[in-house]
């Protein structure tokens, strides 16, 4: 009988996570039950809102993972048992599997994936979660017109590194932020912003009024902290700001930075919105199909850091807040 | 020959205002220029932007003051001599005319205004640019609709009292927060708000989670810090705070205190925006006619706070910032 590996929430983690926040335990894999498929985890994703998740907070969107819980994860594996008629198995599905080598489901929420449309872990960054956000904050929220400067930041990250490439294929001028020579270079030579900002070395806010001499209109922000401090003194008038997150702040003891420069919005006439990924899950064709067609003509590149081994969880899960990943972050857990 | 008795900013104020940042001086009045009027200040409106524009900004809205300028204010007075065909000498005309006796203009900017239609300090006030500040930034960037939930902070100010009343002209429940319990009873019985929270004495998160069970639609703010912060606690989804000001942060020696809640804009899918009046001034009259009717029927009350003197300036200046103004605050320097 096949076992299951789990990662369970055994404690809140104050700061960063740690290996003893989770216990890593096993227990057989079952049957599926009347209308549920058993589903065997191959890729697993490791996200920045998985850190939200492990808090308890009143205030979110979303319930806490409770403690003695499997971790919340989002994941693509294979249909492997199935007494509901809508999957069989051999099929690809993609879904809220969690941290885990097997998952069951009843089929809620559960999605098919093709694998012959791009490789599976493609179905956890830009025709996932990240993709979609980048998609409909970018377009939705940002609304970027042609010539517009697109600033964002964690852009080489699975969200970011999206959102400036729609950004380009809209025809705006972009520029990103992201932490080290060599995200930037890709940045610029591989995906083709006009500018990287590598906030590790250079001071964003002098670089910010090199690479902005007009301003910036749409900025996309994944970080917080200081490096929306110093967007926020280089505006355009009416600029659009997309809080889509702030991983600077998410492992934080004391309370999250608030944007010191915030009036800097009164000055630029300029707006601050939060965006929601889930809002938009109802136009995910619409996200997709365009993004499955940038992708195939080359003009939208996915990139994907792969880890092998469930087992590694949380110790990878750190490189997101560290930012030694190169895309997006998924553990692969299972062969395909 | 009449003496003109002015302030001029000598020194760039750090925290609140000194007498000892301006100089009171004098100097004759003459004749206007060809093209010119001389104006008569009667009343000069004391507004919390003023504390901005003596600030050595680079990034405003608006050049500072000149060390060595006369402090520049919002007035209404009457014209007492004229060489602009436009203007004939007893005309009553409201502008930028600064903190002084007489002040001369080329015309460019100044307003006549109508002393039988409300009395010369409402034109400062309700029907002057804290009027227009409340009426677009309420309607057209917080857009309330009929049943929504709307608070507005420095409730009983210029700004806020028009804010609040405009909201119940629109059908919303409207919450005001104000310091003091004579204001807050001001806010109640005689604005007919639904109801206030005494921020010097209560807990302003409690009395929103109290005042507001659905959440907040709207957020109309005038003050910033922990006001601020605390409504982000309470947002309903699809929220829009519009960020007008901040008084609260003004006279600060240390950086402002940014919104740490900012984060809840994602939770509740909201948005903050900045407004800036003078973008409406091509709208003003929709604004004062609509303003204007609601007055003439009851349905809209302006308040003034008037004080006598134009040497009490900045003495006076300062209760706008300890909260110890009653209504629209004005200074009056000559009878009209």
């Amino acid at each position: 009988m096949n076992q299951n590996h789990q990662f369970k929430l055994t404690s809140r983690p104050v700061g960063a996570v740690k290996r003893s926040d989770f216990s890593y335990t096993q227990e057989p894999v079952r049957d599926p039950a009347d209308g549920e498929v058993v589903i065997k985890n191959l890729y697993i994703s490791l996200d920045p809102a998985m850190r939200g998740w492990m808090n308890e907070s009143k205030n979110s969107y979303i319930p806490p993972v409770a403690i003695g819980e499997v971790m919340r994860a989002l994941a693509v594996g294979r249909v492997v048992a199935s007494k509901n008629p809508q999957f069989t198995v051999g099929d690809h599905v993609g879904g809220m599997l969690g941290m885990q080598e097997y998952a069951y489901s009843n089929g809620q929420g559960l999605n098919k994936v093709d694998p012959r449309m791009a490789p599976l872990p493609v179905f956890l960054g830009t025709l996932g979660m990240p993709g979609l956000t980048a998609y409909f904050g970018l377009l939705d929220v940002g609304k970027p017109k042609e010539g517009e400067t697109v600033v964002v930041s964690g852009a080489a990250g699975a969200v970011g590194a999206v959102v400036g490439q729609i950004a380009k294929i809209k025809g705006c001028r972009v520029i990103g932020i992201a932490g080290g020579a060599e995200k930037c270079r890709y940045l610029v030579e591989e995906l083709g912003f006009d500018a990287a900002i590598d906030y590790k070395k250079e001071d964003v806010k002098a670089a910010l009024h090199q690479h902005c001499p007009q301003g910036i209109d749409v900025y996309f922000d994944n970080v917080g902290g200081e490096i929306l401090d110093a967007v926020l003194t280089r505006l355009a008038r009416n600029a659009r700001i997309v809080i889509c997150g702030a991983i600077s702040q998410y492992n934080n003891t004391t309370a999250v930075q608030g944007p010191a420069n915030y009036l800097s919005l009164i000055v630029a006439r300029a707006s601050m919105q939060g965006i929601m990924v889930a809002d938009y899950y109802p136009r995910a064709m619409e996200a997709l199909s365009a993004m499955g067609g940038w992708l195939a003509s080359g003009k939208l590149k996915s990139r994907e850091d792969i880890v092998d081994g469930l087992e590694t969880f949380p110790d990878t899960f750190l490189k997101l807040f560290s930012g030694e990943n190169n895309g997006k972050l998924v553990l692969k857990v299972a062969e395909a």
